[in-house]
């Protein structure tokens, strides 16, 4: 199997940045995120501090920024990393679009501002009886009793899947928008607390009841990166880096609004700039 | 006299990302650099990973970014910055282009990559016979032997100046180009090796000749950071900052190559954008 120089995960501005400047250096490239790129740019009113785009709307943005990729020959693979594993020269990652495992030599972290902290229970639960990904794990449910907590609307499609494998299927949506989801799946609208259990998930308590379960997915737009790549460390709620956008992890970069503030367009591209080069002189260095 | 809110010092991407950042957060600025911008920038055959300017010549580029600046309402203050020395709050600048003493009450440097070491001798006589603005310090001189290092030729300017007051100037240019000064400036074409002197600067030492002097101008095109804010520290010949882009001199920040490598510009505008924020909080703390 192929492995890649760098694999690249979001397609905010930082995650692009690093793909040109990847690209521009003659690496193999895995960028993984969604085609749409990131809804923060495209959802944006008027961006008036870009250099090099005077006053522009975050949808006029995301359309500069996705031809000029498309320009480059860089093909953005839609879909989510769910795990990155730091083996000794390389990186496992397991992502929801295949079912094998991919291997890239680094790591650039590009999925934006990191999501509120987990539920309590959630850290301790995890691979036992807690997924974050239904399409890698559905597997061990057939015929049991499923919870998923669904973040996007996109998640609709993974619990209809999974009620097509599973015995009972809960959704419980923690968006606004309507529900469109097959009949076998139960949508419930309340607000999970707490996953209860101790060697493995028993039930979520909700603040209006509780729930047993065989297994909870927990599908949120992106995975906390400290899950997503076990061992990272954070600061403040973000991830640590250098001035070079090294991590703690060897060969593991990031870039963007998951290094903190300030949540801007183009320091976000800067630091996916040099997080790219960072990974390249990492690469010729082992 | 206006205090301005942040001095921007440099016109390259760092700096103009800076001012449009600072300018957006209703700050009061002073730009000052080349209006042509930097001639990194111009200079530039292809830039291939610039997010937001696909595949783009630097002229082209520099244009994109002039039109941006002008139609933001930035104005750019031709000429270059000798001192900023922190005072209790604010920063009491030493300029070319006036007499006056300007103030701001922070500083960003993005005067690009920081120059050569100094002439042996240098460091202990600035300001003991040496100078680095003719402008500031021909007044000094009058009657008396000068000597002109020029680093480019917008420096003739300055020696033909200089001639108007002093007994004599003797102009060694350091670049290639032909020489245009007057008749009263002798131009001679050695390479400087070592100012010689005590308590004052008294010669100039160069690989072929000793020249005896009054007084040595030595016109870089950017001042070494650290001998324009003194105190400054470094790093590996780069201004040390953290990752809001603060040096160690409080309200003093810096964005772009002159905080080290890579050299690139998507990373210094990201830069600039980051000081530029770091100095408006700065601002509201203090």
């Amino acid at each position: 199997m192929e492995r890649y120089d760098i694999a690249i995960i979001g397609t905010g501005p930082a995650g692009l940045e690093a793909a040109l400047t990847a690209r521009a250096r003659n690496k193999s490239i895995l960028l993984v995120g969604s085609k749409a790129l990131s809804d923060r740019v495209s959802k944006a009113h008027e961006i008036l501090n870009y250099l090099g785009l005077p006053k522009i709307s975050g949808e006029a943005m995301a359309e500069v920024f996705k031809k000029q990729i498309a320009e480059a020959n860089i093909e953005i693979t839609e879909g989510k990393v769910m795990y990155a594993y730091p083996m000794s020269d390389y990186f496992a990652l397991q992502v929801d679009f295949t079912d094998e495992i991919l291997e890239a030599t680094t790591v650039i972290l590009a999925t934006g501002l990191a999501k509120t902290k987990g539920l309590p229970g959630e850290d301790k639960l995890l691979g036992s009886g807690v997924s974050y990904c239904a399409t890698c794990d559905a597997q061990f449910y057939r015929g049991k009793r499923t919870i998923v907590l669904g973040y996007t609307p996109k998640e609709e499609a993974e619990a209809d899947f999974l009620s097509e494998i599973a015995a009972e299927v809960l959704y419980f949506p923690q968006y606004k928008d309507e529900v469109h989801t097959n009949e076998k799946v139960r949508v419930i609208k309340e607000i999970p607390v707490e996953i209860i259990g101790g060697m493995k998930a028993e039930a979520l308590k909700t603040d209006a009841a509780t729930y047993e379960t065989d297994g909870i997915f927990i599908l949120r737009e992106s995975i906390a990166p400290d899950k997503m790549v076990p061992g990272l460390a954070l600061k403040d709620g973000h991830v640590d880096v250098d001035l070079n956008m090294a991590t703690n992890i060897p060969g593991c970069f990031a870039a963007g609004d998951i290094t903190g503030t300030p949540y801007q367009y183009i320091k976000a591209a800067g630091q996916g700039n040099v997080a790219a080069l960072s990974a390249v002189d990492y690469i010729s260095h082992h």
